[in-house]
């Protein structure tokens, strides 16, 4: 198990230090680099630039070339929370600890950076240096899954869901787009540049799909038993909304049953897919019982 | 010059046509295709998408293939209108005679139809059946006119510019990015399309560039002796709102003659590229006289 941590950890160094580089201060520009270098490097897990390396690798890469493919990943990933807080979304002041963009730079600039991280993660993707083959369908995926029919779609679909009874399966849908796309993009886009076979990307996106699934699962029960402390943000926000989540329909046995079933199921997956799967398992079981 | 005209109306009419098949309704995200078809399809003269397909013709291509990646240029265009009329950013109620997208449907939607519409313009380029290597050059020169070394820098800069004392040399920096970069990339992603030559495919940069600064020069220009009937919008704001324009720091004579060797300089450009350059003439011409 301390190898794969290490090698996490080892992923995870580099992933910041290249996402540090990204927007360097330039006098023209200041305010938008500088809101869009501080959402950008806000810390966090990491999770999808992680799996996007490391699903080259599975594929065969042993380079660490797809890192950069995963930080296009992880700009999406921002600039959509930076969107989120906003006061005409979930109006949120803070994010890690730390003020929200609008916060700090205001709402018009939080908008533009957002818009302008967009921009950046495709031309990340496109300019990487890999064959124009790979980075046209790379950006492809990105595109379809942070669209109307991926991460913008399920956002749509969750807000119009507050305060109305979920069904299991409308749950799942919404989860399914608003967080399970682009993590499905990040383990594709990883087999897509490691070279890997139709099996192994289908593979890359099923595990990604399961992962999401006992991620988001995870995610609503610990905003029930974990503390605010552990946590880094306010516990008990979901019942205060009186939101369905997947503990106020599976409870928590349910709930748990259920991480286990999905995180079992990824594993299977990769394990049928790749022949050296392991960090990929040890990656669902981590997710799986992580505390924050 | 009937034969331009009518071959502009062509183009113009094809593009809308296109423009209307994109985000057609479906149960699931209802709301937010609605939105972003909203905007998309509330007309205007689609200079963009015209000259991306022109650009195409120029270098040699009579089929009408390239009118899908000019629609992936109005969709960015199309975002950033509907970003804009934010309250954060302009607070405009109204767009072309009609209310803004936020007006119809709610703050929290336009943010994510404007976000769904850039991931939107980069599947329609990348999934337009081109040849790879030009499908990831096309979206390469969008990803870079749309972010923050292009539209979203030059908004900031304009936002910052609002009630400062500004030279010629900054104001025209500031329209360079925030409306002459995409306006480069209607064109260059045109002569890519088209297959054409280094010279062409920089000749169609120098265009764009030119065609740029002598519309934003009308554009000012209009604001102060134009009527409101014939804009179709409040004339007059920019005084209102003591802004630095071409105007103030021309006054009419200097923007007519700035207006003349822009669009002079863009016609020389394209008839040394291309053996037909008379619609690009005709194109330059006409908006250089524009009454809206």
């Amino acid at each position: 198990m301390k190898q794969f941590e290490l090698e996490y950890q080892r992923s995870h160094a580099l992933i910041e230090e290249l996402l540090s580089r990204f927007f360097r201060k330039d006098a023209k520009y200041k305010q938008l680099l500088d809101a869009m270098a501080y959402s950008l490097n806000a810390g966090g897990k990491r999770v999808r630039p992680v799996l996007t390396l490391q699903f080259a690798k599975a594929c065969g890469d042993e380079s660490d070339k797809a890192a950069v493919l995963g930080c296009g990943v992880e700009m999406i990933h921002t600039y959509s929370l930076i969107h989120d807080d906003l006061p005409c979304m979930d109006d949120d002041d803070l994010r890690r600890g730390k003020p929200t963009n609008h916060k700090v730079y205001g709402e018009a600039v939080a908008v533009l950076a957002g818009d302008a991280l967009q921009a950046a993660a495709f031309q990340t993707i496109l300019a990487s240096g890999y064959d124009s083959d790979v980075v046209a369908r790379c950006a492809l995926e990105l595109a379809k899954s942070s669209g109307a029919d991926g991460m913008c779609g399920g956002q749509v679909l969750d807000m119009e869901g507050v305060n109305q009874p979920l069904s299991k399966l409308h749950l799942m849908n919404i989860h399914r787009l608003k967080t399970g796309a682009l993590l499905e993009a990040a383990c594709v886009i990883g087999a897509i540049a490691g070279g890997g076979t139709q099996a192994q990307i289908n593979a890359a996106r099923n595990y990604a799909a399961d992962l999401g699934m006992a991620f988001q699962i995870r995610d609503d029960l610990l905003d029930h038993i974990s503390t605010t402390e552990a946590l880094g943000k306010p516990t008990g926000s979901d019942e205060a909304n009186d939101k369905v989540t997947y503990f106020t329909l599976l409870g928590q046995e349910g709930c748990e049953e259920w991480i286990h079933t999905y995180t079992e199921r990824a594993k299977v997956t990769v394990r049928a897919a790749f022949e050296r799967p392991d960090f990929l398992c040890w990656m669902a079981d981590w997710l799986a019982g992580r505390m924050n």
